[in-house]
């Protein structure tokens, strides 16, 4: 969506609209503060790397309620009590609040907040649904391209994934998380004109049925395309089209296997080209890659130049969700911070504003976190969140998205290997201070909930 | 989308165009025709539910080339060669096609065509992408919804999933195809805005910890929404909380359980609410629910009048992807019809166009199904597929989201129970004909391949 156009208020959870309600009838004006992390990582991940917030920035520069958006809610019976004031409200509504993240590209952790957002409670509640949704599944994306683009040892990844992700819009955000984690490209036209990443394409099996013979196909295709033609052999007989490709001279940029041993007919094919003097023509592969599969073939010596991955990577399979959640921390007013936290029976979140510390060793790689109160010091850490917008406007413009895959290459660099395995974990502790902090706060939510008085505004 | 609204060409794979614009320099003008379908359901499904075919349709008949598409692919240097006539028929370009189609709710295999697309080959190319993941992205969660659904024996199940889905379009997307599936409503406002899906709430986390004590936040909210307050009681302590709301004599509508025990949880609070008279209030359960989760809950006894479902089906979590292909069939020119298969190693396809047919018992239950040429006939078994659009435009308007849902429920309930359980596979077969076909069709292809004589357009 053009960063001018409004956003849709509506792409939310109704009970988000019925709790801004609850909020404004009952005048809690209260200045809320809400993080957004990931509970812990799946199995198959030993990392995520953070994506997905110039969606989530934009979104909140520009959302608004249309007048079409609150006369449905009016209409809803669930709303009848409510007064007129709350619609009138809606209206106007702009976020104002403040933002501070994670640049995308940096590799984040279970309990984590990587976004946190401070405003007006109404403000900071209504945004939830979409934060989640459009950081964590960038994220995941990211993290998924991240696993595949090691696998390949240095060679190109294109992203591929398009029909199989869910729904076409699915399908562009998946592209633009996919090249922050690394891919060379994307197959899909509107990802690149959207967000200027490179596109790619090659030829599909109904190109070479629609033709009587397979070598008029390829060579059709070669004369229109010369210096991109990557051209499908496995339509009938892999080798023998290989074969036809050479005794035809059409010298196109690569060819492409998409299904049978790509091992072995990767080799052929490569002996095959570079005895007739086509060295300069690559391979590709496809069909059901993941990180799994390119390791492997690399390892049984497949002689493949890059790889196109749909699937696995437009909808992370393996992992095709994180826990992602947004919790209040603390309720500022008048000057005064009331921390909250949630104790339930298996979910506990930490209270207060946090910072996430990173330290490295000698040789700069990542060695460990802390996520620590706010105000902390860890000397020679780096602080991981930093302020990204203020009153509702961004602080500093969109950075360019090779810039930022450029800086998701750094960060990957620094991480340690065991990482990209997902068996041993990162290291991910609490401060003191933050421990101390959560049993004050239990202690004094214990004392509420037995009826005792409480100490809100001191904890 | 409004229905009103063109639709962005660009969401499509870079190879669509460059085929097209091969299509179109070579003059190839053939009439083609596009099965899609999925090769083979995922080991956890037993069938799938055909849905997104209004979705399908709405973009067949508004998709266009804007201006600024055509400006971006004419810097591409990939179109270099193309001529200025190629795009300048985009830029008039519309669907002038012929669709067949499965109506959305009815069960579907693995190799069954549930959409066909006949229309001149560069229009039935470009639309491939996007048909493929709008249809197999909502016939997944369609199919999931339905599981779940019958795993909840008649107790409602809401969808709950926008903040997990693959971006918030996809979240309105799999809202639509889980209504479909038979779920009661959605969480997504913009869903029901949009599709006319009940809309459903309760309250987070955040509400209960905005205020200092948990009764104040209980009664602040079922004031507000004293009809449809469903009272969030597992923030800090589950059955304290339903205490206190029998104690305060709130009478919400339901409570909601979202951690713990929820068996021992659901009784507890059940035995509580009814001793105090609150029989009325219903209990409603969340917390990474799925079919087999729920199933588990019911069987040991779980006192759960209705479900929030999220991650499990707004993602299909233990299916996220389903391998749909969309398979050129045959090219007709000049009346001729020429056939069209594919015989790559592990990836076969049937040609010509096809019908489904589908068999059932003396008490209507269906009893397997026979993939034919569509000019079979097999006197008792239901043919599936039928015309649903005429030189691009709907045949007939689109049904009620309602009434699909209804000719979902009727459809489930002759599905053999069987199918639920994924375990047997329903039997699906193709008609001797069709098997006669592709031998003869391989045969052709086989002797053009060796550049022998072809028998083109007698296969």
């Amino acid at each position: 969506m053009p960063a001018t156009e409004h956003h849709n208020a509506l792409l939310t959870d109704l009970y988000e609209l019925t709790m801004a309600a609850a909020y404004f009838e009952n005048k809690l004006a209260a200045n809320a503060t809400f993080e957004l992390f990931v509970r812990s990582l799946p199995p198959e991940r030993g990392f995520l790397l953070a994506a997905g917030l110039e969606q989530a920035l934009d979104y909140l520069e520009n959302l608004r309620f249309q007048k079409d958006d609150i006369a449905y809610l009016r209409e809803q019976t669930v709303f009848h009590h409510i007064s007129a004031e709350f619609f009138e409200y809606l209206k106007n509504f702009r976020f104002t609040g403040e933002v501070w993240a994670m640049p995308e590209g940096t590799p984040v952790f279970g309990e984590e907040p990587f976004l946190r957002v401070t405003a007006p409670i109404i403000e900071a509640q209504i945004v939830e649904t979409f934060l989640l949704s459009i950081l964590t599944f960038q994220t995941m994306i990211a993290s998924k391209a991240a696993r595949v683009v090691r696998a390949a040892r240095g060679r190109h990844v294109i992203e591929f994934g398009s029909r199989r992700a869910h729904g076409p819009d699915a399908a562009v955000l998946a592209a633009r998380a996919a090249y922050i984690g690394g891919c060379a490209g994307t197959s899909n036209v509107e990802a690149g004109r959207r967000h200027g990443i490179p596109i790619f394409g090659t030829l599909a099996h109904s190109f070479i049925m629609a033709y009587v013979d397979e070598t008029e196909a390829f060579r059709k295709f070669h004369q229109l395309f010369p210096e991109h033609s990557i051209l499908l052999v496995d339509t009938y007989d892999t080798l023998a089209a290989v074969d036809k490709i050479i005794k035809n001279d059409l010298r196109p940029s690569a060819i492409r296997l998409d299904s049978g041993d790509l091992v072995e007919l990767s080799i052929q094919a490569r002996k095959r080209l570079d005895q007739a003097g086509l060295k300069e023509t690559k391979i590709f592969a496809s069909g059901d890659l993941d990180e799994y599969a390119i390791r492997g073939l690399l390892d049984r010596g497949a002689q493949i130049d890059g790889f196109g991955v749909g699937t696995a990577l437009a909808t992370s399979k393996d992992a095709p969700a994180l826990g992602g959640v947004y919790k209040l921390v603390d309720l500022e007013s008048d000057g005064n911070i009331s921390y909250r936290a949630k104790f339930s029976e298996e979910k506990l979140s930490y209270p207060g504003r946090k910072q996430v510390f990173r330290s490295h060793d000698s040789a700069r790689i990542f060695c460990g976190d802390t996520v620590a109160c706010e105000t902390e010091v860890f000397p020679g850490d780096e602080p991981l969140l930093s302020c990204v917008m203020q009153k509702g406007k961004r602080v500093c413009p969109a950075p360019d998205l090779s810039a930022i895959q450029r800086y998701a290459r750094q960060q990957l660099e620094r991480l340690p290997e065991r990482c990209f395995e997902g068996r041993e974990r990162y290291n991910v502790q609490f401060s003191q201070r933050l421990e101390d902090l959560l049993i004050i706060v239990r202690r004094r939510i214990k004392h509420q909930s037995e009826g005792k008085p409480g100490s809100e505004g001191v904890a």
